[in-house]
């Protein structure tokens, strides 16, 4: 495959142009250098290895996952410093983590009276600490506390001598569905308000962590946020070109499909559907966005999914045959590489490398 | 994992009631047998041989499949006799299906002239025969020719002798989108009707086929109709429900999540997002459902979505805590199955198997 042109592959495919993802890996960890911000980039974007290395050699401190078995994928592969954005608050999930804690530099998430009395019974019965860190409502209300309720959390990890509070962290999800860059201002500054009123709070923390890929640029530059852990700006998508967080020729990641079906001048039926593109129109399950996906390079957009078809709704004049090959911009990058099982890696439109989706999979 | 509780499994994870699954494939099997139609059942939904050979066993004359991919896993694992509904337009693809040809009984969607001169081209150059069925359009508007369409093309493959024309197909797709029962009745006439109009016109042909979930009792009983490929019934979901085409008694598959979050009396977080759940609030991209999923045993449904985590709307009595498992129906089954990695049979809430998702990323 290697060498060969976009065009030439057997679809769907997803592809991933290397110097754009190079670009924005830079420029975000040149951003959070120049403000003296730890980069933690969120790893549930890609789940791959091959990108988190370029994340790490770029200058990231470390990496941030969803999943607990996300986690063990990268620890597994090497990477000494994770934090799980997330509350692990069974049995079976704290042995597995108390396990990985053994092995790498871990924290994870507690928002909750029952997570915390969870999460130290668990460091008590194998004899270790844990590492947590309070999740922070910054808006989304989703989980977290409102920074007011940070300091009750705290007294009890405090008094739990399995527990170490490494800090509070938030995600400012809502800003998906900001309408305008003064909204995203608004946001950006409230994400990291909450976070450093919820350390205030508590006194003393090492951690103040904001993540977020549309707010970044306004939270790393706020004076006390410590670390900040975007995801998404690996790849960009159609939700960050709509947000104005990204344009459209920052957008790594695309889909290659091929049109099996023509049935009339303004429409053409693709061999990507909802399995490959996702069902996304906006974050959080919103509807902001008009269709699926847009053409790359000429005018159409996806504005119906089944479950294995993308109907394209072309100009009248749209000159696209059966067996063409097409590439869309797809709404939403994570979702599509959720799944996917590998990566297409182009430099120029030429095939230069394939890399797994290595935490595939990885729900638990 | 086997004989454990389904509240004492690591969640997110795909539940199969396996009482509901044999009824539901004895059902529709009784059904077809009934109006004398071959049942061809479709294997999207599932991807799953152990569910197939059920299927089989039952009396389905053989397998429906959406992708190559997917005929290439069910033919090595020994299923002689798939139908694959979609148009297959490029030398990869053709080549590919040439070869599979020789080891199964095989046959594949057209509905352009592009797409059968390149069937007979791929068939010609390896010296054999390509079996092929025309897609009629009954009101989906996706890929198809409508009945009057058919003719012509029936012509064209005529006049290739690399190709035999077994029958006609139709999906109609757009019968989730119905508000009625009697709704559902006109689309089902239609849909058989429009199979029935084509062979017709054509002449005689030995396929006369549709393939619905929400039709089926409709259309099965319509004389002249030779075959259905439902594939949904085997599970059914939220959406059957909505349409009234399964009771809730009658849903096979559900997903066990975790709350681990409570920031409030009326919402609960769960460990199951978009990527366990998936995003359709009703088929084909369209918004007919007012939610994400529904508690089951409990009042309560999934309101919002991100990627890891989903957010339950409860009544401000619920006593759900922090900790405990909850069992969730998902709108679309055929979803969740393609998002997840194996199945784990039930007997009145006991495990009793582990199936793997055979096909799960079969995309091409």
């Amino acid at each position: 495959m290697i060498g060969r042109h976009w065009t030439e592959l057997d679809t769907p495919i997803v592809l991933v142009d290397l110097d754009r993802l190079e670009r924005n890996i830079e420029r975000m960890a040149a951003l959070a250098r120049r403000h003296g911000v730890a980069l933690r980039p969120h790893v549930k974007t890609h789940k791959s290895i091959a990108i988190a290395q370029r994340q790490i050699a770029a200058g990231a401190v470390g990496l941030t996952t969803a999943k607990l078995d996300e986690a063990a994928v990268f620890a597994n592969a090497g990477f000494g410093d994770l934090f799980i954005a997330y509350e692990l608050v069974t049995g079976t999930k704290l042995e597995r983590a108390t396990a990985l804690a053994r092995r790498v530099k871990l924290s994870f998430g507690v928002d909750s009276p029952e997570g915390i009395d969870a999460a130290a019974a668990s460091a008590r019965q194998a004899g270790t600490t844990l590492r947590v860190r309070i999740e922070i409502d910054s808006g989304l209300h989703r989980c977290g506390v409102p920074p007011e309720g940070a300091a009750a959390l705290a007294g009890r990890i405090a008094a739990r001598p399995e527990l170490e509070l490494e800090g509070v962290f938030t995600h400012a999800g809502h800003a998906y569905a900001a309408g305008s860059a003064k909204e995203l201002d608004r946001i950006g500054e409230e994400e990291a308000q909450s976070v450093l009123r919820a350390a205030q709070l508590i006194g003393s923390v090492q951690v103040v962590s904001v993540g977020n890929t549309p707010t970044a640029t306004r939270t790393i530059a706020q004076p006390g946020v410590t670390e900040a852990r975007p995801g998404n700006y690996v790849f960009y998508d159609g939700m960050q070109v709509a947000l104005g967080a990204a344009g459209a020729a920052d957008c790594a990641l695309t889909v290659a499909a091929t049109v099996i079906s023509r049935p009339e001048p303004g429409r053409a039926v693709v061999d990507a559907g909802a399995k490959t593109l996702g069902l996304d129109r906006g974050a959080h399950g919103t509807s902001s966005l008009p269709n699926y996906g847009s053409l790359v390079g000429t005018e159409g957009a996806v504005v119906r999914l089944s479950e294995e078809h993308g109907v394209l709704q072309l100009p009248a004049s749209s000159d696209l045959r059966v067996g063409e090959p097409v590439r869309i911009l797809p709404n939403h990058a994570c979702a599509v590489a959720n799944l996917a099982d590998a990566y297409t890696v182009l430099r120029a439109d030429l095939v230069v490398d394939r890399w797994p989706i290595d935490a595939a999979g990885a729900v638990h």
